[in-house]
């Protein structure tokens, strides 16, 4: 078994090649276990390749379990094993196993529309950002300033947001701001209101901290208020132009008490205004932070609005919390890519954003008007339909006998996917199950489909 | 002054022709405070544009402070008083001011060479990518499959660590990893002892979580490990590949040591690999988590190698700690672009990263070996050259009379940057000072006319 030769072909690394042609030799018995492989400088000689070439093959058997080093004795075949990690490093390219029923329409609300996404303007631009000299070096830690400026303009026209470039931090998602947020907050306040239902996301940013939580029940109607005297954070963080999940917007009086309250217990409202770009029936309300900036910290992304996977969100912050944020988090890098930031300052700055934004909405308008129909005439009384004016989804609440587990079973056998909202409740459940329907990927064909799928299932 | 009527062009906005007209008619006081100006509907009526327009024209000046709203009365004009944010609203592309000798020559560690950077390729995948459905959805907690299947082959054979896929963590810095990590280490360990001196960057992470740290002084010769035993941390963060910074390399003796040190303890070695890429005089030593997987935490990024601004590092996790952090973090978004990831995922499997590693390898060689003989041969005794071995920096301890500040001062008279190591002390303190040199982003040519500048400052 010392002198072995294989015939090396070009197509592919000659290590994978030496690596492949063991593990066959030795799976298929042709070299019995505590059998001795040639030693590395042998075989890279009676091979003609390097050392490293050989190397790199038994570390791969090696890592696999095919073969054991044994110091300087050298390598030897071990009784074959497989484990865990194995999968990982033969298949790297393996996808997962596909479901029992294939997913024809899948109702994911994580997503955007891909059809009309400006791809070449986006190219264009983040192209020619590849040549700048600054592409090359780190980032601002809070965000590059053309980004802050662009956004400080945006925030003004389309939220009546009046801040700078100054007080706008940049990081990759609404968690991360809210985590460092968090850390500067949690030396004055224990705890925080929490809507219920609301966004799980920002409760495990409140978690990671430790943060107690109080929770302010939400229903259709809008939350209730009432029950806020009675708690005893000074912070609370909502959701006031669309709340997530359920979609109700908070009225101007409910608006003008949250300030109020927060100013009376010295306190803060973190607005989370994740998708307010698309409301549909009406202009969208103005921004807690527009009528009282010192009290507000305003959270805005750019998932929704534009692609998930750049990674883009921002906060507004009131000048107190300014200083202290900067000086703790002066010597932490950036998290959010600085290509992206470049790219979507210079997209903003030509117009693109604004025409982007503009032409999504009647895209996403379009979608909700025929996913709307398509539920009442399929469903009629079965269901009803919650939070149509506004945003990438619809909660649909059944009136079936099935529970939200069933719901999702049956559309599943059916080919749909369609998601839970049970995880946004903590102690406010609904007597109804609620299913989330995302429609941003979905095009008109595919929703009614989707939908007609639905009703055989659930019908 | 109710019938104002603006030339108005195409050359840039409206709304913002219309601000910029009565802006400086206001400071130039030919509107006089308290005048009022023409509603909003007559404005755009007599400059036949929309009422949208004049609208953000008054938003601006109102938030300003140029006019003021008086609800229905409509719009009037303030006493000159400007505040603080005007300037970012007035002129968002203006840059900062000069300083007064322009830099000629600036020895950046924090960046990376921009001449060799494979422009073409990286932007092939990447618009390639754009046009992948999953690039439009949110990625996967704890990085992109893809990528970590890829990171997973590469470290075993750049670095001799044995993982999988699933071992690997993405996110998009080292301290964001170690502010991930620190957040399941601290409910075991209450310090840290990092190296003396050592990346400020890691610090701040441990600080974050408040973690007490202890001091392991690190020398030209080395770390001091007969300290390791007075201390009562069981958790070290490390970078014994090219100590940061340094640049002395742990023996191999070290390493075993120090594994010995956290098996006995039952704690942790963070291993920071932040550079290893690149090692000029010999292959680099193997990784710690090469040694044993089960105490080492290995951090690997792409700033260095590849480009900052991506915002790509990751980590390995031993098992123990690989399932607390995943329940952990399941709910958490990832920090880090799913485009950039699947990109680079994509270029290395096409063999680029490995070809892009080499040819820089050489580059940065070169230039190292340049700055290296420019130094002697300009400063003779009067310095030392210390970490010339690997890296993208090199440090320069200065025997002359002059202080760290001063040899700062009097480069940058000369136009010249260069940068402080102080900050990397805790109490380790040199008696001379040293002074950081980065030249990955200067051509050779640079790095003379540099080196020729330090030689007129400071000799």
């Amino acid at each position: 078994m010392r002198n072995i030769i294989f015939a090396l072909n070009d197509d592919s690394p000659k290590y994978k090649q030496i690596y492949e042609q063991f593990k066959l030799l030795i799976e298929r018995g042709d070299i019995q276990p505590d059998k001795q492989l040639p030693s590395i400088r042998q075989l890279a000689e009676s091979l003609h390749v390097s050392r490293n070439t050989t190397l790199t093959a038994y570390d791969l058997l090696v890592a696999e379990g095919y073969v054991r080093g044994e110091g300087r004795r050298g390598y030897f075949v071990n009784e074959i094993d497989p484990i865990s990690f194995t999968e990982a490093l033969i298949a790297p390219n393996k996808k997962q196993t596909k479901p029992v029923t294939p997913v024809h329409i899948d109702f994911r609300a994580g997503a955007v529309d891909q059809a009309h996404f400006p791809l070449k303007i986006w190219r264009r631009i983040s192209n020619q950002i590849l040549t700048f000299q600054e592409s090359f070096l780190y980032g601002d830690p809070f965000g590059e300033l053309c980004l802050r400026e662009q956004i400080a303009i945006y925030l003004l026209h389309s939220r009546g947001v009046k801040t700078d470039a100054n007080a706008i931090i940049i990081g990759s998602s609404t968690q991360q701001m809210l985590i460092q947020l968090g850390h500067i907050l949690k030396d004055d306040y224990s705890s925080v209101i929490v809507e219920d239902p609301g966004y799980d996301g920002a409760r495990e940013a409140f978690h990671f901290h430790r943060l107690t939580l109080e929770t302010l029940s939400v229903y259709e109607t809008g939350a209730d208020f009432s029950q806020l005297e009675q708690m005893k954070s000074q912070v609370i963080y909502v959701t006031p132009s669309h709340h997530s999940p359920i979609g109700v917007s908070m009225s101007i009086q409910q608006r003008q008490m949250l300030i109020q309250w927060a100013n009376k217990r010295d306190g803060y409202i973190i607005e989370d205004d994740y998708d307010s770009e698309f409301r549909y029936t009406q202009q969208p309300f103005p921004a807690l932070a527009s009528i009282d900036s010192s009290r507000v910290i305003y959270l805005g992304n750019f998932s929704k609005s534009f692609l998930p996977g750049i990674r883009l969100s921002y906060m507004v912050l009131p000048q107190t919390l300014l200083s202290r944020y900067k000086q703790q988090f002066l010597h932490f890098e950036s998290t959010s890519s600085l290509l992206s930031q470049l790219t979507m300052a210079k997209f903003i700055e030509e117009g693109e954003w604004n025409r982007h934004i503009k032409r999504m909405r009647l895209v996403y308008k379009r979608k909700m008007q025929h996913i709307v129909s398509a539920l009442n005439e399929h469903f009629e009384q079965h269901i009803s339909i919650i939070g149509e004016q506004s945003g990438l989804y619809v909660l649909v609440k059944v009136h079936l006998k099935y529970s939200e587990e069933e719901l999702i079973e049956r559309a599943s056998l059916a080919g749909v996917k369609v998601y839970p909202t049970s995880l946004y409740f903590i102690n406010n459940n609904t007597s109804e199950p609620m299913i989330k329907l995302g429609l941003s990927n979905l095009s008109n064909d595919e929703i009614g489909r989707g939908v007609e799928l639905l009703k055989k299932a659930w019908l």
